[in-house]
């Protein structure tokens, strides 16, 4: 089972302290709001939903700590905390998803029974069921996953879509989580993904803490492997899917999807339809952020390039629809995904399965 | 035009310390044999015929300070120097083959005229047309290859196949040094080359000392600058060429080669018939050297891979004949290579043209 990124340990949050990973496995406790907004600045905590996760929990932080004896106080208090955390990562759209989420639910709260301490209550129980929704979205992909994978397989994965960008169990892996939990023996390849090396900071370690099979390789490494019959699938993750089934995720995926395709491997996205994007069409779209130079002439400290090099650095890729084999949702398994399937899974009324269920109630 | 990696200084080697780039650029002079062997060992000159030059050179200085007054106590003296030489890189093909023309030089000139003098002046004049044949080799490839490009074009490359390999020119780099001479204002996007940065560290570095405008990228960007069109021609070196047209060459290559088949985009490779090995049928054929897991997971000595993972670390890959547009070696240009033009290339006599002829008085 997967290490648990963010929990909430009867009076505060106990996450693991990410930006000293992979050496060293800190968790750090978090009893303010003040912490919080810090451990998300200083990139303790990462990933979109484990963001906004932990920013959920910060809010209500704010409410306990807050000495207002008067329910319109209260809800000013608690405007002024997520308006303060929002500051720490202003790029984060899941930050702000998860912010709204909480004010909206205090004042719902509150105009229902005007109560300080009902209300603080609310938001601790509001937080604590975006932890269970993102464990059983996450959950239901691995189930739907699980399908598609056989005892013995060989797996690529690229980046981080794993347990520590959310509360557990991760959306690529969830699927090769629950398949060694069955005794599968999987061998999962994990790209180290430059330049950032999420991929070897960051896969490569929670597959070893959950004893997973995991073998880390460099990027331009896997066109190899594939050529000697060593990957039988590959499993990535994704920032945004597009209307029309285009898959914007880290740079360097849309060479394996293509490397994929030539040596007729299948390509799988996991994606938890948060981020299906129906309001943009396609991949073209969508702006390439592109990043410092320094990341790449500058690796870990050490100047690795000559002075005034120009560098060329975007963090994404998009991958066009027809590359991608499946997308795994947690409401099933869309093939040659286009907009009409891309539409319906948004809008299907997401139901649990019996296993989901049971695996919630077991931790 | 390139900088010199070797050059003869009237009575020392001068070459360019390598283990100082990218940052400082720092030229060493040799004196000794023990000098030659220390800078082999230490990788201040790396790359084969790099390697091979400033041994032949290095046998000279042992012959050079040799006491011996009879030819053959200096025989001798020189095969003591060949042998100790051949121990700084043991598995440097190209070193080898350097010191074994080096003593037949020597061997035959004393069987000729039994001078101790006469050998000595020999065997410099040997080196120094080892280094004058490495350029016309070098030249005539860029000449050739000067014939594939057009101005204005995007080029990428991949790990180090320039000069700083060769005595100056390089072999993939030199049609790029011609047409930048030529006022063909190109733009080389350089693959970082993990996990050694060869990339990085060399090819941009060297690019940008003759001018040529060079842009890092990381390997997994490749194929998304192929995608929005801006590579218009792929050119890398090679390791070994089999009597198939098979290319072995730095990891990552045949991923490239996929990616340019996919696109369109055609992939060249710079081949001095020195690495044309008809002996070996086919790429599969070939060992592929797997090396210390510490290349990745401490990149550039901070650990960035969390303790015990496995790691899976291939230097070289095998690129199929069929995805090689073209071939550029020394005697010209050969498409879709077979084993029949391969071996026809490497047994036609190499005549200079008029163009290296000129080029090598004037430099």
């Amino acid at each position: 089972m997967p290490v648990k990124t963010i929990r909430w340990d009867d009076d505060r949050i106990v996450i693991i302290d990410q930006s000293r990973l992979p050496l060293e496995t800190a968790y750090i406790s978090l009893d303010t709001c003040d912490q919080v907004w810090e451990a998300i600045r200083r990139l303790k905590v990462r990933g979109a939903p484990a963001i906004g996760l932990t920013a959920a929990f910060g809010v209500y932080l704010a409410a306990r700590a807050s000495k207002a004896t008067e329910v319109e106080e209260l809800l000013s208090d608690i405007d002024r905390a997520a308006k303060y955390l929002a500051t720490a990562r202003p790029t984060a759209v899941n930050l702000f998803w998860a912010l709204r989420r909480m004010q909206k639910c205090a004042r719902q709260k509150a105009a229902a029974i005007p109560d300080v301490e009902t209300v603080k209550a609310a938001l601790l129980a509001e937080a604590q069921s975006m932890i269970q929704e993102d464990n059983a979205v996450c959950l239901s992909i691995g189930y739907h996953g699980l399908t598609l994978l056989r005892p013995g397989m060989n797996l690529l994965t690229h980046c981080n879509a794993g347990g520590l960008g959310t509360a557990q169990w991760g959306t690529a892996l969830a699927p090769i989580y629950l398949a060694h939990e069955q005794g599968y023996s999987l061998r999962v390849y994990v790209d180290e993904t430059r330049p950032v090396l999420q991929g070897a900071r960051l896969t490569a370690w929670e597959l070893q803490q959950a004893g997973v099979h995991a073998v880390l390789i460099c990027d331009n490494m896997a066109g190899f492997l594939m050529q000697r019959g060593r990957i039988d699938a590959i499993i990535v993750g994704t920032d945004r899917v597009t209307a029309n089934g285009d898959v914007v995720n880290k740079i360097g995926t849309y060479s394996l999807a293509v490397l994929a395709r030539h040596h007729g491997i299948p390509f799988y996205v996991a994606a938890p339809r948060s981020s299906i994007d129906l309001e943009t069409s396609k991949g073209e779209m969508v702006t390439i952020e592109e990043r410092d130079a320094d990341e790449i002439t500058s690796a870990f400290g050490v100047r690795t390039a000559p002075q005034d090099i120009e560098v060329y650095n975007p963090a994404f890729d998009v991958t066009p629809a027809e590359l991608v084999t499946a997308m795994i949702t947690e409401v099933g398994i869309l093939r040659h995904p286009c907009e009409v399937s891309l539409a319906e899974a948004k809008h299907t009324a997401f139901k649990m399965s019996e296993a989901v269920r049971k695996r919630l109630e077991d931790t």
